[in-house]
């Protein structure tokens, strides 16, 4: 695969190259981990499944007027994006009460959550990526109340574009984890994957889940849920278009 | 202890009483808890320790502007306050990077902060008092984001005039925790009691603990270094006045 570039990164589900155009290729591995990797297992065709997801995702919000670093799909397995200074925050949205916040506050899943929560984690595996409020991020991680703000907001509208899509789809999106870079000029744009490696996708009629949580918790077949997802967005993006 | 009035409420460390006039007696208790109440001792001397500097405190909060909910002193053991409807909120400012934050994050106790953190934590002794944020109080607890904003000014407030108080004193505060209630009109004013109970304390030159850390991680002997912030918070108090 040197023919990407020069290979700078591998995380848990995807490898990074630089392009000699200064751009990323995003490699989707197929391998799904949970529990800060303390779980992993191979699933094969979730990178072309996740790949697939992200890249109509990024498309669709592109379309909405949020920036994106998605810049073309390379191969079945690959997309090329502009290459950003990332942000050492994951944000999650949250919509429907669900995963760490629903055991660590001892509530009920499934409680609707109105207006939808917005969490900050800062970014460090060292530190298993810690729950964070802005006022962390500024006094101790050197983040700027300006640019917490914009990823807020970002982070938002995101949502509301996000839940339309996956309304249409007949899916509930109960919560989602962003995460943003900053291109040279300074403008933070959204990054990573949107999948359901990072989404809480719900069937809406049955409450089954589609995503992620039947790896972590043994709830099913992982690509099945991977693959009615992609369906059905790809569908759902068909009728609008 | 009748003659307070009826018995309405026993903590870990206060029993509160309604008196005829509409008013609370707030009883300081000798015992010291920690770990939600896992562990727990009695100290001879501590309750009115805790009377008097809280007291002492309200008085000097109450001429630098901030409502407090202190009315009297009934006795050595005791004060008075207007009744309120509890906010079932934790405030807690911290200066200095301490305690549960600091094992949370994985960072060293001692960094600074600036600004100053605020935290909200649900007073839930059943749920642990979970560390919440703003959205969550108002999605899942019913809390007003004016209140909430009003809570943090508060709180923010009445730091800067203890920090000035216990620096003249030879302290630095760490940090602290506040209730706050509101009246019969609405108005939230500053509830509970501020003492080394509820309060950080460090000397400024040796470093050492002089609060209730010395009961959580067994430093050393309670009532010596609550008696001393006591002798100490008079001391400076004279100075001013």
């Amino acid at each position: 695969m040197a023919a990407y570039g020069e290979r700078i990164y591998e995380g848990k589900a995807k490898i990074l190259y630089k392009t000699s155009r200064g751009t990323l290729v995003h490699f989707f591995k197929d391998f799904a981990t949970a529990f800060n990797a303390q779980k992993k297992q191979e699933f094969e065709g979730k990178g072309a499944a996740n790949l697939k997801i992200s890249s109509m995702i990024f498309e669709y919000l592109k379309r909405t007027g949020i920036r994106v670093h998605f810049l073309k799909l390379i191969d079945e397995r690959s997309f090329e994006s502009e290459a950003l200074t990332m942000l050492p925050v994951e944000v999650v949205v949250r919509n429907i009460l669900a995963g760490s916040l629903a055991k660590r506050l001892q509530e009920k899943e499934g409680l609707p959550l109105h207006p939808p929560l917005v969490e900050f984690y800062y970014k460090s595996d060292e530190k298993g990526d810690p729950l964070v409020s802005d006022d962390i991020l500024i006094a101790l991680y050197k983040q700027s109340p300006a640019d917490l703000k914009t990823l807020k907001e970002m982070a938002l509208k995101t949502n509301e574009a996000l839940k339309k899509l996956f309304d249409r789809a007949g899916l509930i999106l109960a919560d989602f984890k962003l995460e943003f870079g900053k291109t040279a000029s300074g403008e933070i744009i959204l990054a990573d994957e949107v999948s359901p490696d990072t989404c809480r996708l719900w069937d809406k009629v049955s409450g089954e889940k589609l995503d992620k949580d039947r790896f972590r918790f043994d709830l099913g077949d992982l690509m099945t849920g991977y693959r009615q997802v992609c369906a059905r967005v790809e569908a759902a993006l068909k009728e609008v278009a």
